[in-house]
């Protein structure tokens, strides 16, 4: 049975800084390799509201933004055998193809495979899946999850457990993953390590439950927004401090609240100046700060060299280091397994008519996440 | 049999910016916990300069300097129970106490036991050994080997096989260990990795010999002074480049010419700037970048954060993070095993009363090493 090109609605970002419009748009079959997904729910980041901003150098215009998604297999191209029809699956913004130097080294998550169009807004063949009336719109991230329908390479999907709920597990294609997997993953934090988490949005959250679950001995939460606090508290944070609270660099704050600082600091936020602190707040010797938020572009962080001489380490990290396709099936299964929770990051839900409130709650700071539901 | 204080012959720092000066000092007897030792020989290293200098915040006079030595136990204090009489020993200017929360980590060589005396000058108990006609010198690094004979505590002792050649493995005290331990301890460079390592001083030369050791495939060497080019090559260097003969930075013709970018990169220079190449020249997913050289006072590293984001680690190393007494006398077993030559560091040899002639040697970049032979 070959597929045809199917008609369906989406949220259609046609120009920076202006509203989504939810327009009938036509999605092509996908070529070999390719897969067609019906999207189910997708959580809305604020990577999706940098592009839409227009501050993103990157972004590209038509498109069909949404990368956070969780969907069920609908049609397959051609030499496709990892997933088939009703399968259920996590897209990717960092594909696993298993094959190029990156996968191969085994060292990072970060597949060069399909990178370049990626960037492009195109599938790897060069082309777009999308249309309407024959204009064709880019894809984002290559995920474009805030369509009723998507295509992506087979490489970009990660298939989970059909019995997790995909309008929750979504949110672990992006926020909750990238938090978690930064604190187990890129930093492997152990029992009883002690953690400074700049920034109580999903990730800074998300980071507080990894956290939590490799037995950190102490948990520190910074946020200059105290309305975070309970719920970081909840989730497993021991301390919540508001650096306004100090006159002291909140580095020096933290130093001396754990005798000498921190073995393991994560900035969540995109903050150079915070990201100075996080490494300054790490133990001489061996603590490491992990840099986890996204900068505005051309930004620089800086530091006396002394800091890194004297045994910190400094690193970075994209999707908490997590390999989409080997190793993100089995943060739904510890999902499964109860050992954290989702709902508590899921603040609102709408329908994909009121997709730009999720925008607007996101800039007033109103939510954590919100999830369309399709 | 109580040691008494000694009169011997030392080189005395009396300001910043002065020649230094031989003089006959008092040298008294080891207390508890302290060990008096008859110094064979002395390099001079980059770091001795910089406090003769008086760039060296951290700078005390008048004091006696040297931090590179090898000697051998002349007398011990009450209580002293690794070392005896006739031990040869390499001084340690990084102590190991074994008792501290840093040596107790086992995540660093960073010991801090003695750090605050040693950073003022003065033995533990908060007094000097040293003194002409009454008057206190101070001790510099915990060391003051340009003297015939110094006074050190008991963790501050390496205590090496004495078939060793003193004269050599002096060297081992400071600069070469700092170099070769950068690569195989705190890089932990394995077999087939590729390496570029900024600076041909002789920390920039140990950190060939160290990639050498460990296998490296590649090992790139950039200097500015090209007459490094030949040993660089007969350590082991694979490729020495002039970054002067290009118009691109030089992290991107490395990275043009590796494919990427390096596995590993050490900067044994102290510039800041070249610290940002030495972390840019590094491959995408997994390069890591080393620190070795000490920056002037207040001077900041950059980069964007981007760099770490996508996977390159930025970390920082002193000594080698070689702990000196459980470690170092290793380091000793495999040059008496042949594995590595010191000799080529050992451009010059000199009387105490010549040693500002190592002083000029190494301003004029004449010297690798020069060592004083008491």
């Amino acid at each position: 049975m070959t597929a045809e090109t199917l008609t369906c609605r989406a949220a259609v970002a046609w120009a920076a800084g202006e509203p989504l419009k939810v327009e009938t748009v036509q999605v092509a079959p996908p070529k070999a390799g390719e897969v067609r997904i019906k999207v189910v729910a997708s959580g809305v980041c604020h990577t999706d509201a940098f592009t839409l901003s227009g501050d993103d150098p990157e972004g590209i215009f038509p498109a069909i933004l949404g990368h956070e998604g969780g969907g069920i297999v609908e049609a397959i191209g051609e030499g496709v055998t990892s997933v088939s029809v009703g399968d259920h699956v996590i897209p990717l913004y960092t594909p696993e193809c298993g094959e190029c130097k990156f996968c191969l080294s085994g060292k990072t998550n970060l597949c060069q495979k399909i990178r370049t169009t990626q960037g492009q807004g195109l599938m790897p063949d060069g082309t777009s899946r999308f249309s309407i009336d024959g204009q064709p719109i880019f894809h984002y991230m290559g995920c474009s999850t805030f369509s009723e329908y998507t295509v992506l390479p087979e490489i970009s999907l990660a298939k989970v457990n059909p019995q997790a709920p995909l309008e929750e597990v979504c949110l672990l294609g992006c926020g909750v993953t990238t938090g978690m997997g930064a604190v187990m993953n890129t930093a492997k934090v152990q029992s009883s390590d002690t953690v400074a988490i700049f920034g109580l949005g999903g990730i800074g959250l998300s980071a507080i439950i990894g956290a939590t679950m490799a037995g950190a001995s102490r948990i520190i939460a910074i946020d200059i927004n105290e309305s975070k606090f309970d719920l970081a508290k909840q989730l497993g944070a021991t301390d919540c401090i508001n650096p306004k609270d100090y006159d002291q660099p909140i580095q020096e704050v933290i130093v001396e609240l754990t005798d000498g600082g921190v073995d393991y600091s994560f900035e969540c936020i995109g903050n150079v100046d915070v990201m100075r602190s996080a490494l300054e707040c790490c133990h001489k010797g061996w603590g490491e700060s992990v840099i986890v938020g996204v900068a505005g572009a051309g930004q620089e962080i800086s530091t006396r060299p002394f800091q890194l001489v004297t045994g910190r380490v400094w690193r970075g990290t994209a999707f908490g280091g997590v390999k989409g396709r080997s190793e993100l099936p089995s943060y739904v299964e510890r999902y499964l397994d109860g050992e954290f929770k989702l709902s508590d990051f899921i603040t609102h839900t709408m329908p994909l008519d009121e997709i730009n409130e999720a925008f607007d709650l996101m800039h007033e700071g109103k939510s954590i996440r919100s999830v369309v539901h399709f």
